[in-house]
């Protein structure tokens, strides 16, 4: 599957099969989130994979009550250390770094017939006593991974020229 | 080109040569970005591509004198409205939202045959005044996109066990 493919078929998952995930294709999904670029070369990135059934379902209560993250046999859960480097932007670098290894790993999942859900909507402290994160770490990202029970329709978008200016913003 | 294999094969490319891009080509790295997940489908990116040369000197100066992003034909330059939007896990969404986007985009630039860089050191005031972009607004990045002059080897990345952690971080 070309790149604009999965970028094109990608959606937000929130239904999973009751099916495990072969090892090499998780490990494939990691793997390219591990070859992303980041701030300086960091690799701030750390990831919690999560399979066990219970530590799911309390990640699905810290996350709102979204229990549908549970359904997946594999939610992983970016973190990053040297979490308070601001780039001279003004940006945060691990905010952007762990998008952009978790974007790989998004697109890697269509490409290997797997769903995925950002979820940027959970109580951070009370995921990192789940998982033992340390507190001068962040949590950035929880996603979700396993076989989608059904594709769902896309979601609008803006059309280009709603949201691409040439030269200067107007 | 598969999604593993571009995602194995980009770069940071930070030497482009003297050749236009093809519009059409363009036209579907930005269409990639357009198609990203976003907070709420909030799409809160806003892309200012700089074609005009005086324009792409200007931003690589303001971009910390690194000229190499003006030899680029087109610099993408990544903003955002509702810039304020705060996750429920203390992220910045605009952060995340517009750095997915432009993992996109990056990604479909190598299957275009095309490179880019992630820029992050740039003096965000001095390129909004450049640009015309609102001071509500943010700028997240800065890319350079062109063809590239070579192929630099991959940078070093951790191995996968010192980033990925089973079920608890330890």
């Amino acid at each position: 599957m070309n790149v604009f493919d999965a970028i094109n078929t990608r959606r937000s998952i929130r239904s999973f099969q009751d099916k495990p995930i072969e090892e090499e294709k998780l490990q494939r999904v990691l793997d390219a989130g591990r070859l992303a670029p980041s701030a300086k070369n960091t690799q701030e990135w750390r990831y919690v994979v999560v399979k066990d059934a219970e530590l799911r379902r309390k990640v699905a209560v810290a996350a709102n009550n979204q229990y549908f993250i549970a359904e997946a046999p594999v939610v992983i859960v970016g973190c990053a250390t040297w979490a308070d480097y601001i780039l001279s932007c003004g940006q945060l670098a691990h905010s952007i770094d762990v998008a952009i290894s978790m974007d790989h790993m998004s697109l890697q999942a269509v490409e290997e017939g797997l769903g995925t859900c950002w979820i940027g909507a959970f109580k951070e402290d009370a995921v990192k006593k789940i998982l033992y994160v340390p507190p001068e770490m962040r949590v950035v990202e929880i996603m979700p991974l396993g076989y989608p029970k059904f594709q769902p329709d896309p979601k609008p978008r803006k059309p280009l020229e709603e949201i691409v200016f040439y030269d200067k913003y107007q």
